[in-house]
């Protein structure tokens, strides 16, 4: 099988040939302007993987891996122009640069150009991937709204939030996994367990990115304490909520959009906080615990070891854990 | 068979009974309110139709024509967005009702649900059916995006209108058409004839509607002139163009913003320029034109003739043909 790098590679290639209509301009140019935009590739990658932990022809899951991203991409287009979003992965929104009308419609057809790439997959295993790949997209919707009715509620328990990024965020990794594995031949059971991997998987890389949003570092690009600045409710945020009294909840809450401060000011003081109720350790525990559920996971499948340690190595590149 | 009247009644039905989630309330509820809206239910009653020519079970359709319906309630629901829409149906749109970012995603979740219960076709036709229906829905975006690059455009041709209204009204009804005939089991000869008769019936349909709009009965519900005040291009709009002289066409270019004008003033004075032209007689020719070729092709199926005496009654109810 084609190394990590190779299948990346190979998935990057599959995507810039995508063939796309030249008209209506409009309509096509920015799909292809946001599948060019790069980004990790990490749902095709899982997609690929999945494939390859069950058969020696990873490539046969090219199609699905690009359907996945298609969609991928189509719900960062959409989902940019509700969260106002004018810069996506350093370079302006489809949104930013042709406007709403623009990206709602070509996201349209992004999403039926993921449906198109889908219908690639074997006819014989058409029905079931359809019908998980639709699940999966639904979930993804399902996320998006618990997400966007969270920034409205005055408070969000970790239990509402862990439920929201599972359907945000692990629902598509879930679904990934799900078809690369179908593709590949497993059983029903390492399907199964599989998604259950996936599922954890997607849990800990959500909650490294909320973490990184308060602790990580400037260099690798993203700017420190942006979803503090926005009042977002993270992980970090509703855990601090729910360890707090209700004065320091107080300020947590007002603290974002208190004018007197600057924003050194306003991340500095909610860091204060998060430091103070052991925020930062008790998210990096949590990331750790879903991390090792996920490989345990992994380890129990009915294949030889030696077949899941790509995936192993791949989802330990994706995830830092700190112990 | 059942009775048109009797299809209806099933496929208003087995919409209302389409099961949605509760949760979460912004994204699903929409979806209730926007299937509930009504309308002709137009496009699911030909694949229903089209079904019935060849196979006495027509009801094998239904969770296709439920696809084909939810697939265009959604374009209403994203078009309302796009075109600034208050009202649909003599409703408030679900644009006006929940504010953007309900309406782009719940529209998503919409057009997600149509593909679920396009998954309900029996496995074996699913890869040609799921391919008509991607085909089918790209179609209708490009159609969109040439409407609203329309708006932008000084002059249109008539050749390049009736390309759009291909794409934005006919590739619909000629997508229903085909799922409807591959489920009954046509040839793909009568299934290309269906998709001809279709795209003819989808024109006819569009230039009537155009018609109305200016030429209309106002008891019928449709305000007239609403194409006129918002300087729409209609088929009546760029056929005058196409052969007024340039004094005129200022005219017609330049009416709809005239504030000095009311309102009733700018409809008379365009209308007094069709005239003219005879912009209402040439519409009703290329009606009946349109209408007499679907038919023709209709008539030129290889079945018995008594089977297509349905689809002909129903397509006879839709197009008011003046000759």
């Amino acid at each position: 099988m084609q190394t990590n790098e190779q299948l990346l590679s190979v998935i990057e290639n599959y995507l810039a040939q995508t063939e796309l209509p030249a008209e209506p301009e409009l309509l096509y140019a920015p799909i292809g302007y946001s599948l060019s935009g790069g980004g990790k590739r990490l749902r095709p990658m899982l997609v690929m993987l999945s494939c390859g932990i069950f058969s020696d022809d990873a490539l046969q899951a090219l199609p699905a891996a690009a359907a996945v991203e298609m969609f991928h991409n189509f719900t960062l287009l959409h989902d940019d122009i509700m969260d106002n979003a004018a810069v996506r992965r350093g370079k302006p929104s489809v949104f930013a640069r042709w406007g709403q009308n623009v990206a709602i419609l070509s996201g349209d057809a992004m999403m039926i150009s993921s449906y198109r790439l889908l219908s690639g997959v074997p006819p014989r295993l058409l029905p079931q991937i359809l019908a998980t790949f639709n699940e999966m997209a639904l979930e993804v919707c399902e996320g998006q709204q618990y997400d966007m009715d969270f920034e409205m509620k005055p408070k969000v328990s970790v239990v509402d939030y862990m439920h929201m990024i599972e359907l945000k965020t692990s629902a598509l990794l879930s679904g990934a996994v799900a078809i690369g594995a179908m593709l590949g031949g497993a059983s029903e059971e390492d399907c199964r367990k599989l998604r259950r991997f996936a599922l954890e998987l997607g849990l800990a890389f959500q909650l490294q990115d909320d973490l990184l949003d308060s602790y990580g570092d400037e260099e690798l690009g993203k700017a420190i304490g942006g979803d503090i600045l926005e009042g977002k409710k993270t992980y970090l945020m509703v855990t601090a909520m729910s360890r707090a009294d209700e004065p320091t909840r107080e300020v947590l809450r007002r603290t974002y959009r208190d004018e007197r401060l600057t924003d050194a000011e306003k991340i500095a003081a909610v860091k204060r906080i998060y430091d103070r109720l052991d925020v930062r350790h008790l998210t990096e525990q949590q990331i750790s615990l879903r991390f090792d559920r996920a490989l345990a996971v992994l380890g129990s499948l009915s294949v030889d070891p030696a077949r899941t340690l790509r995936m192993r190595e791949y989802a330990e590149s994706l995830v830092d854990r700190k112990k």
